[in-house]
C-alpha cells in the first residue's frame, strides 16, 4: 500500500490499515454483511445506544491485534514469530465472519456454531477466500485453523483467543462505549504495555497484575449490568420462542404467507454458504414484521411482542431457592399456561459468557475454556493470576446468580383464579374478585 | 409517576423520565418503530460507528428540552409559560415520529415531508394519539401545531425549533459521539446556562456569545466532515437511483419477483398511516437484497452496489468551475454513459443542511429558515449574533462548496476510448491502448 | 443571592453556588490558603499531573454534597431533615480547612490532627468564624461538631463522613483525573441515584450494589496504583526525615541560617491559629530550598534530595518475609548506615488509608473506622454490603501488602564491603573489588 | 536504554521515553525546577484547576515532537532529516527551561526573556549542559540555536517553533484539560496525520484544512475564555504592581524586613544562572506572604490582595471608545487615585498571545511572528491557509478587543465625592451622601 489508510472509530480513535490485503478483505460482500448483524443482539431494546454492528467490532479486534504485534516488533521480543503477523491480522479481522443474525439466541435454538461458519466462509467459494489465496493457496486453511484453535503455533492461537484476547478487549470497550455503561472501561494502553510473548504463549508482566484485575472487574461489571440484564434476557426468550414456533410450524407443514428462503433453509438444516450469507438481521426483522399478520396466533403474538417491545415480566428467586422457582413454574403450567411458550426459567450461570475461570479445564486445549491469564514473575516463573490476586478468585465462578421465572403477563392474568395467594402476590396480581 | 425513571444514554449519561405520559409514549409501537430508522441514513457506510437510530436521538431531544425547562423553572424567569411544559416535552419527543427509512434521500425522490407525517401519526388513529388525548381531546392538535410551527405561543415553537434548538444540539453531540468525530462536540452545559426566555423568544445572554460561536463552529465542522462527506453523498446517490429505478419500473408495470406492499404504496402515492408505519430500514434493505436478483439489470446492479458498498467514484471541481463540471458530464453522456443512472453532479450547497443564516428570510415565519440566534445585551436590547461576532459571518452562507461529478467507474471504463485525454486523466484512467 | 454562580471545574464541569454564605466563605483568606496546599502531598513527584490543591477538592466535596441533598429534596424523602442543608454544605466545604502543608507526612512526625485544626479555625478568631456567626452565634460550633462527628443528628455526620461520603467520592475522581489514572474513575451519577436517607443514616438502594462495588474497586486500584506507590512513599520518607532532623536540630539549639517563624513554632509545639494559617507548602518548600545550604550536612543533603527528586531506592519483601526485611535492615545498620536517617522499613498496611472495613469496629462510633456501607433491601431490611457482595470481602483488609526497605543508595555504596553477597545482590550492588 | 519507560500523563495518556539522554535530562535539578513554575501563572485564581506546571507541559511538548518525528520516520518522507531527531527532542524538552516564576508578568516589568535564559542554562555550567555535551561538545550550542531560531536547518526550527508547533498544541490541550475548558480541545491525532516535512518546512496536507481550522478555533476560544479572562488580567496587574513597588523600594534603598537574595539580584539586574535557578514560585509567594507585614503600606496591601485574592475591579469600554477609557482614567487620577498603583488600562490586543497572523511579517524571520501555516495542495503548490479558509481570516487580528479600566475599589470609594455621576454609575457607586 502506498499510504496507510484509516477508519475513524469512536473507540480507538482511528483504525490503521497498512496492508492492501486487509483493505480488500474489508471491502468484500462477506465482510460488509457484518454491518447488518448487531454486536449485541437484542440488547438495544434495553440500552438504546447498543446499535453497533459486528462490522465495527471486527475492525476493533483487528486494530488491537495490530497494536499488540506492533509493540512486540518494536520491543524486538525474541519469542515473537514475526512471520505470522499477516496471519494474525487476518484471523483477528475475520474471526466473527460467520456470525448470523442474533447469533447467540439462534445458536441456542438451532444447532450451529458461528466459528464453524466463519471457517466455512473462509474456505468456501467466496471473495474472502479468493483474496486470501493470493497470499498462498494454503493461507485460507491457516486462517481457519487459527480460528479453530488448532494452528501449529500455539502463540498465534493464544493471541487471537484467550481470556484476555483482542476480541474480548474490543467488545468490552465497545459495548461500554455504545451502551454508555462507563463502568465497563479499562485502560487498554496499560494492558498492551504489559503483554509479552513468552515460550509459545502470551503472558502478562508481573507488575501488570493490577491492570489485569481492573480489566477483569470491568468484565464482571459488564456481565451483571449489561450482558445478563434481566430485560435483555426477556427479549432473548421471546426471540427464541419465535424461532421455536416458526420451526415447529415449518416442520408441521404450515403454509406461511411469507417466509424468506434462507430462513426456510435454516429451519430445514439445509443452509449452504451462499444462503447463509443472505441471512442478516434486516431479513429476520422483516420476517418477524410480516409474521405479525400470520394466521398462527402464537407466532403472530410473539412477533408483535418482539417488534413493539412488549416483553415478558419476571420474578426473581435467590440461587438457594431453585426448587421454589420450579414449583412456581409447575403451578402456573398446571393452571393452564403453556409451559413451552408462555413460561421460562432462566439462570444466567449457564450462559456462554463467563467471567473468568482459572480451573484446570481452562488449561485444557479441548475444553470450552479459554487459556487462563498468566503472570510472568521477575524470576521467570509463570503463575496463573488467581494465585496472586485477592480480587480475581472472588469473581471466578460467580456463584451469586439468581433464578428468574419469565412469564406472559396476560396469560397469567387469565388464569389468576386458579393461583395460590402467595403466587398472586409474587406476580403482583390482586386475588381475582370473582373467585 | 411514583419514582423518576431513567434510560442509560451514552451522550447525556441518563435520560430522566418524570411523567407517566412520556414513559407511555416511548412504549408505543409508533415510537418503538424509530429504533428501525437510522439517524444518519447511509452515513454508517463511511463512519462505521454511525449506526444509531432516531429512537435514541428523539430521547436526547426530549432530555435537552427537559433540562432547558427545568432551568427556566428553577431560575423562575417570568417570561417562561410554566403551563406549557408537558406540551414542549411531548413535541420534543415526537417531532421525528414521521421519519421514514433513509428519510432525506427518500424525501428528495418522492414528494413527502417527514414533519407532515409526524403530525399525521399524532393526529391519526394511533396509540400515540390515544395517549395524548388522555390529557385533553385537543392535546394532539396542540402537539402537531408546535411541530408545524403555528402554535399560538411562539416561544414554545421557538424552543422546539430554531437555529439552536434541542434537536440540533442533540444531533450534533450524538452524531459526533457515534461517528467518533470529536470536533463536533461543544459544551452543552455552558449553552444551557446562557439561554433565557425573553418576550416570546428564546435568546442568549450576551456573555454567552463565545459559547454560541463554539456551537456554530462544531456545526460547521460536522457539516464539512460528516454530513457533506463525499463518500456519504455517493451512497445517497446510489440510494436515490435505486428508488428512481424501482419507481419507474413500478409505473411501467414491471413485475417484481418480490416487492413489499408498503413500498408499492409509497411508489404509487397511496400511503396511509398504517402502511407508513410499516416502512422501516429493515424492510427497505431486505427489498434491496431481494432486488439484487431482479431481472432488471439496472436495478439489480444498483442494489448490489448499495448492499456491498461498491459506490460511485467522483471528481471534484472548484465552485468557480461549475461549467467545467457540466461539460465533463456532457462529454461522458455523449460517449454513451446513462445520464440518468450512471452520472450525477452534486453540489452540497443545495442541501437541507445549512450552517447558519442570519438573513432577513431567517426571521420570516414562512421561509425555510429557522429563527436566528439573538443575544440579549446587558442594556436589554436584542442583537442578532452575526452583528457582534467576528466568526459567525465567516461561516454564514458557506460559499466555498465544490461541485462533484459522480460516475459509475465500470461504465466509464467501457467508453474510455471515446474520451478526451484530459477527461481520462481526471478519471484516473489510462488512455485506451486499442484506440 | 440574585443569580446562581459557578466555578468551572474539570471534574464536575461546574460547581454551582446558590447561597451568598458559601460564596463569601470561599472568599476568605483561610479558605484561599488551601490553594497553597496540594491535595496529594508529594505524589506530584511520581504522577506529574497531581499538582491540584485542597482548594479544588474542597469545592468538589461541597458540590457532591449539594447534589446529594438536591436529589433528596427533589425526591421528597421523609427521612431527610431539610433544615440541615446549609449546615451540611458548610461542613462539606470547610472540613479540610485545617490541612497543613504535606499534612499526612507532618501528622506522622509531629503530633497533630488536621480535623482538629479545621475546628480551631472555624471556632477561632477568623473571617470564616465571623461569617458563620451571621447565621446564628451557635453555627460555628455546629459546623465543628459535624466535623468532629458528634453533631446531634447522626445522619448529617453520616452524609459528611462515612465509607462512601462526598469527601472520598471527590478525591477519588479528582486524583484519578489529575494523575491520569483512569482506573480510578467510577460512575458518580449512578451512585448518587441510589443513595437514600433512611432512619438516621445514608444507605444504598439494594439494586445499587454493583455500583458500590465499582466504586470500591476504583478505591482499591487507586490505593495500590497511586496512594501506596513505592516511589511516592520514598518521597514521603525523605520529607519526614527532613522534618525529624530539623526538629532535632531545633531542640538541640542549632542556629539555622534561616528558619521561618511558623515552622519554628511548629517544631516547638507553640502554634496558634494565626501562625498555623501562615503555614503553606510554598513556605515549607522555600525553607527546604534554603536549608540545602545549611551547615548541618544531613539536613542539607536531605533537602537537596527532596528538591531535586533524588529519592531513596527500595527492596521489596513479601508479607510473609517480614523478618528478612528486619534482618536486612539490621545488617545495613550494623555495617554503618544510620538507622534513623538512611534506612526505613515501610509497610503500607499501617496507613491512614484503608480500602474498606466492614468489621464490627467500623460500626462503633468511637473507633477509627468510618460507618460501613449499608444496602437497603426491598424488604426494608438493611445489610452490610460485604454480606451480599462477592467482591467486597476480597478487598477488605488487603492482606497482600509488601514490606519495603528504603535506603540511601550512596551510603549503602560506601559500606558495601561489609555486606553479605545476598544483600549485595538484593541492592543491585557488585561485590566490592577491593575486599 | 534497555526498555522504553513511561510517564503517566493525563493529557497524552503516556509519555514515552526511549533515549537515556532524555531520561537523564528530566532528572536534572534544572529541569526538576520547572515543577515549581506554574504553566499559567496566576490563572489558577480564576480557573482553580489550572495548577499545572511547566514541568508537565515540557514533557508534553517533548511527547508531541516525538510522535510527529515517529510518523515522519514510519512514512519515510524524503524531506525529513532523520539525523536531527535527538536534537529536536532535546530542544522540545528544554525550550521552556528558562521560564521564571510568573514569567509573562515578570517579563513585562523587568526586561528579560525566558528563551534567552533557556539558552543560558543550556550553555552555562549546569547539569543539563554536562549531559548534552556527552553527545558532542557542540551539542549544547546546537540545542540553543534551535531555541534561538537560527539553527542551520530551518525545518528543525520550524518543527519546534511555528504557528502550529508542538509547544502550542500541548499547551492548548493541557490548559483546556486542567482548566476544564473543554472548548479548547481539538483532535491531535488528526493534526498529526496531516503534517508533512516539505522543502525545509513543516506543511499541512491540503485535505487537512478543516482540522487546522478546528485547531485555530480552539485557540481563539482559549484566548477569549481563558488567557484574556478579565479576572486573570486583574491578578496579573496586581502582581506587576507588587514587582514595580518592590523594585522601586529596593532602588530607593528601603530596608526590607526580609527579601530573598535571588529576588534582590533580579531587581538589581545582577542575576546569574545559579541565582536564576533559585527563583521559583514558592520563593516569590513566600516573599509576598512575608511582605504583607512590611512597613511600606502600598507593598503590604498589594501583597495581601494577591495572597487573599482581593483583586481590582474593572469597567469595560468597547474598542471604539478608547478615549472614554482614557478620560475616565484621568478623572480618577485627578480626583486623587494613584495612577501608578491604583489604576490601569488594559487592552489584551497588545499581549504576547495572538490568535493567528498570516501577514507578511509572519514570514519574516526577524519579526515577532512565527511562521504561518501552509497547505500543501495536491498540485504540489503551497498556500498560506487564510487564502483558502473562510474561517481563518475572521480570527486573524481579533479586532473586537475591549479596553478595560482596572481600579482599586476601596481607593475609588474614598474619592467618590469628587466624581461625576456618570463615572459613579460606571463604578457601581452611589453618589456620596455627604457631598
Amino acid at each position: 500500500m502506498e499510504e496507510e489508510k484509516v477508519f475513524k472509530d469512536p473507540v480507538h480513535k482511528y483504525i490503521y490499515v497498512q496492508d492492501q490485503l486487509i483493505w480488500d478483505l474489508i471491502d468484500t460482500p462477506e465482510f460488509q454483511r457484518l454491518r447488518r448483524i448487531r454486536q449485541l443482539g437484542t440488547t438495544y431494546l434495553v440500552f438504546h445506544g447498543a446499535e453497533h454492528s459486528r462490522f465495527s467490532h471486527s475492525l476493533g479486534v483487528y486494530e488491537i491485534t495490530r497494536r499488540i504485534i506492533s509493540q512486540f516488533e518494536r520491543s524486538e521480543y525474541p519469542d515473537w514469530p514475526r512471520e505470522e503477523k499477516l496471519l494474525c491480522l487476518c484471523a483477528a479481522l475475520l474471526h466473527d465472519l460467520g456470525h448470523g443474525p442474533f447469533s447467540h439466541s439462534i445458536e441456542e435454538v438451532m444447532e450451529f456454531d458461528h466459528e464453524e461458519w466463519s471457517c466455512h466462509i473462509i474456505e468456501g467459494k467466496t471473495e474472502v477466500n479468493r483474496l486470501l489465496r493470493t497470499v498462498d493457496p494454503d493461507f485460507p486453511r491457516k486462517v481457519a485453523s487459527v480460528i479453530r484453535k488448532n494452528y501449529e503455533k500455539p502463540i498465534v492461537v493464544n493471541l487471537v483467543s484467550s481470556q484476555m484476547d483482542a476480541d474480548r478487549m474490543d467488545y468490552l470497550l465497545r459495548d461500554a462505549y455504545f451502551t454508555g455503561a462507563n463502568y465497563g472501561t479499562f485502560d487498554l494502553d496499560r494492558i498492551l504495555r504489559v503483554l509479552r510473548p513468552h515460550q509459545g504463549r502470551i503472558v502478562v508482566k508481573g507488575s501488570g497484575m493490577h491492570a489485569v484485575e481492573d480489566y477483569l472487574m470491568s468484565r464482571y461489571q459488564m456481565y451483571w449490568q449489561v450482558y445478563f440484564h434481566p430485560v435483555t434476557r426477556s427479549s432473548e426468550i421471546i426471540l427464541r420462542k419465535i424461532l421455536l414456533r416458526a420451526q415447529e410450524l415449518c416442520r408441521s407443514g404450515y403454509a406461511f404467507a411469507w417466509i424468506p428462503d434462507p430462513i426456510l433453509k435454516l429451519f430445514r438444516g439445509e443452509l449452504d454458504v451462499a444462503s447463509y450469507l443472505k441471512l442478516d438481521e434486516a431479513l429476520v426483522q422483516t420476517a418477524f414484521a410480516a409474521w405479525t399478520e400470520e394466521e398462527d396466533k402464537l407466532l403472530s403474538q410473539l412477533c408483535g411482542r418482539f417488534l413493539h417491545r412488549r416483553l415478558y415480566k419476571y420474578i426473581t428467586f435467590e440461587k438457594e431457592h431453585e426448587s421454589e422457582a420450579q414449583l412456581c413454574f409447575e403451578e402456573l403450567a398446571a393452571a393452564g399456561m403453556d409451559p413451552g411458550y408462555e413460561l421460562e426459567i432462566d439462570f444466567p450461570y449457564d450462559l456462554p459468557y463467563h467471567v473468568y475461570r482459572s480451573a484446570a479445564e481452562g488449561l485444557t486445549e479441548g475444553g470450552r475454556g479459554k487459556p487462563p491469564i498468566l503472570l510472568l514473575e521477575p524470576s521467570g516463573a509463570v503463575t496463573e493470576i488467581s494465585r496472586r490476586s485477592d480480587v480475581v478468585p472472588s469473581i471466578t465462578g460467580m456463584h451469586r446468580g439468581q433464578y428468574r421465572l419469565y412469564y406472559d403477563e396476560e396469560a397469567a392474568g387469565r388464569i389468576r383464579r386458579k393461583l395460590k395467594p402467595r403466587t398472586l402476590a409474587r406476580l403482583g396480581l390482586e386475588p381475582s374478585g370473582d373467585a
